[in-house]
């Protein structure tokens, strides 16, 4: 039996709207494929990757929220006086202490200041929430709470990321950038969500970003070394620097060991895909419990469509085909469609150990996916959710919104009466933790995606070239490559020694010459 | 008029208990005073300084956070499949993506395991929340509209940080450590909490941690130097290393500018004060709005005590003289309390300017610190909440809890019958944002408190000098100080190259000898 769950007394709550922004510039899939000496069909085929969205030299997490929150406000005239708060999720965030949505709140009171005056956001409520990709997802949650609990609420939920790899690494391809904007509020005019989620957690490391400690002494050896002096010991090096009270250089630093930020995660792809797969089985299942589902019941019968974290955009087909087995067999449906099974090799027939038995078990995965039921399964409830991330790679905590702008979108221009359907979706983050939760669409859906444009949009995107994409990598660039107009940017990073160093100022485009980016 | 907020089916909800987790060794104040020749009496009588908690070897932001949620349970003697919820404030977070709280669900999972299972903890629902020193405030706003909507939730919220300040910097007096679990459901023994809450957010830096940027060139530059070979260039260095792609390490790094993160802040004291100042004062207005308190009604009447976020002992009653003023001309009692005031030295007469204006109006209000009136009511209403953080220092997102404990022990310790009073609650964020909120002190409150033995457990901590102090905080110790016992405890970092440096491992005590502690 399902526990009992207060409804709010004002009606529905839900998301209204979504903004999303994706940065003006992107990588061509076969250019990075050429310069890797990959093979761009299998990365177009096997894991639906085509382009990948690349932040400018003038984006990062903050711009790209505020100017996906800015879109929300606007088009739909909303005063920012009435938005109660603005919750982040992130795992790109900026400092270590102030929220990277305050950032967003800086950007956004510049904006509205003249209008609403310097405190239009005084009394709004911002944080930012951290669990990898999931973060926004908790956002919601909490954002939902919330709206439901108090009369004519507002929240907003923003997601905003850089998904960037090793250059070389495996997670290369994947890569992408962006935000999206939520609007969360009663009587919704796209999506109806109650408060029935599924969740499951555990530990692991399948990806992470540690802070990375370097000995100082190994790198003024490693310098020695390579301008020859490797008779000098590095620690007469070290002790020619003052004593280090008070100081907050690099090689002055107090510490011996140095701790480096980077950007790149710690990631093992194949073990991140296993714990993707099992916690999302496990909160469907805590899901399941939530609603109170009659047993034999398949639980994904519930939803025309389906919003995965998309890590890269074949993702969830090729992770779900263990829950479409499960719940074939629930539901009796197993029997008929066994016999579409075909082992490209036959499965060994020695399940005696551990290791064999899972390898079996995940080839009969793989085989499944392949079936004509899968495949029609996946055609209807996945594939129109896959589309953009084929277009604008891995935007960690924004990926599952874009999956639902992707789907729903797609339903609206192929005129598909998607209203009072059900959507599922299945949220995850490594470290790691899914939840799965639904929402119903709502009779105006169709004017609130009217306004979106968003394949129109990504198709009006610039391309670039790969040595222009590596140079943006390494940041050796110092003047934007697309041009800033109409948006937010980045405009300095406090170089100065003292109390600001490292103090970010960020600036609406018309204030400065779109050519004329970051200090050098 | 107060907007509705609903009110929950399920009756009250607020705070059942608190489990405060502090390290073992401490360094007394006047020993730290001595080293950098301060006066001891000075930081002891201006700011209620006395003692600093410093982690041990063993010790992080996870471990503290396990091991007062490991209390709460313990003591409460919950089963860990009741608990919904674990969230998690910190600004002391160990990872860019994965989130402290799951470190801490990984050393819980192991302590219960036995008893309960491998998944225990499989579907609470963890997350970190960082807004610098209020993130944990925000768990407990989230995790109390998440109590209040459903039958029978359990949720704890944690709070961990170490306050660390670079040696010989003017925050250093300030440090502090340490972690407080926070129980939270409905029928509370401790404190009711509703749904009205004040809040105010501004941008601004007056207390930040970001990522900071040196350049390889330039540290390989300072190694030359130092080594006398000024005259070969650190480019001709650098391009000795292969090409870059695909590598992890230091000076072979993709980019030119390494990222590092610092666990000590940017800050800026006299400057955050002011922010302190000014939003606690726009969060209380924020408050009076939302409980719709009538005009000329002190707010702060309402309270018995109040618990500030405090950043050193005596930061709330040198900061809130101003609304004590406000609230005073709002009643019109100023006219009795006017007289009190004697400047020290005349306030200029020329408030021609602002600044001018700005330093008289400080003075001013320093001024109605030494009255007799308001000395009065901090003694009434802040005293009893400074005592802990006298002993302990700055715990960051714990302060606020702290306080709460340190006053509620000490009513009890002194037989005031708080049942039915209602604490004030100020919380800070730097970065910036405050919130207030209250609790009504319920009727089984004795039988939580008997329970604490805070300052009893202060008293049992082991002071350390100033030179064991110094190895601490550079680092420069491999052995735990204090020992291990009855505790989680930092194991090993992983450092070997692949996907899984920097990954974390933690264990409970009985495991390993206790002094055996972290690989060397």
């Amino acid at each position: 039996m399902s526990k009992t769950t207060i409804q709010s007394g004002f009606g529905k709550v839900g998301i209204d709207d979504l903004s999303v922004y994706i940065p003006r510039i992107y990588l061509p899939m076969d250019a990075l494929a050429n310069a890797r000496g990959y093979e761009y069909a299998k990365l177009r085929d096997g894991l639906g990757l085509q382009a990948m969205a690349f932040p400018d030299v003038h984006e990062d997490t903050a711009t790209m929220a505020a100017n996906a929150v800015l879109d929300l406000l606007l088009r739909n005239r909303l005063d920012p006086r009435q938005i109660g708060r603005i919750y982040m999720g992130t795992e790109s965030a900026l400092d270590g202490s102030k929220p990277t949505a305050t950032y967003v709140v800086d950007m956004l009171t510049q904006y509205f200041s003249k209008e609403y005056g310097e405190d239009c956001f005084l009394n709004c409520d911002v944080v930012d929430l951290t669990f990898a990709c999931i973060g926004a997802v908790d956002a919601l949650h909490n954002t939902l709470d919330w709206v439901r609990a108090g009369q004519d609420r507002i929240g907003i939920v923003v997601s905003s990321d850089v998904a960037k790899y090793e250059l070389g690494s495996g997670g290369e391809y994947t890569q992408g950038a962006g935000a999206i904007a939520v609007l969360v509020c009663q009587q919704p005019r796209l999506l109806a969500i109650d408060g029935n989620w599924g969740v499951a957690t555990r530990s692991v490391h399948d990806f992470f970003k540690p802070v990375r400690p370097f000995s100082k002494t190994q790198i003024v050896a490693e310098v020695l070394k390579l301008a020859g002096l490797e008779q000098v010991s590095p620690e007469s090096i070290l002790a020619q620097i003052p004593s280090g009270i008070g100081v907050e250089g690099f090689l002055d630093s107090n510490e011996d060991e140095v701790l480096v930020h980077k950007e790149t995660p710690m990631f093992d792809g194949p073990y991140s895909n296993q714990c993707y797969q099992d916690r999302i089985r496990e909160a469907l299942n805590s899901f399941a419990k939530a609603i109170a589902a009659p047993a034999g019941t398949p639980v994904t019968e519930r939803w025309s469509r389906m919003a995965f974290h998309l890590p890269y955009a074949y993702q969830a087909r090729r992770m779900f085909s263990e829950v479409f087995f499960e719940e074939a067999r629930k539901s009796g449906k197993w029997s008929e469609i066994q016999s579409e099974v075909a082992f490209e090799q036959p499965v060994a027939g020695d399940f005696s150990s551990d290791e064999a038995y899972q390898e079996a078990y995940a080839q009969f995965l793989r085989a499944i996916t392949k079936t004509r039921s899968y495949r029609n399964y996946v055609q209807e409830k996945i594939e129109k959710s896959e589309r953009a991330s084929s277009l604008v790679g891995n935007m960690y905590t924004s990926s599952i919104f874009m999956a639902l702008v992707s789907t729903m979108e797609a339903d609206y221009r192929e005129g598909f009466a998607l209203e009072g359907h059900k959507i599922g979706f299945f949220g995850y983050g490594s470290g790691s933790k899914s939840k799965v939760f639904e929402g119903e669409v709502q009779p105006q859906w169709r004017e609130v995606i009217s306004q979106w444009r968003l394949m129109d949009r990504l198709n009006e995107r610039l391309p670039i070239d790969y040595p222009t994409y590596e140079a943006l990598h390494r940041k050796t660039l110092r003047k934007s490559v697309g041009g800033v107009s109409g948006e937010f940017y980045l405009d300095t990073v406090n170089q100065e020694p003292g109390n600001y160093t490292g103090a970010r100022t960020y600036r609406w485009q018309l204030d400065k010459k779109p050519d004329l980016i970051l200090q050098d």
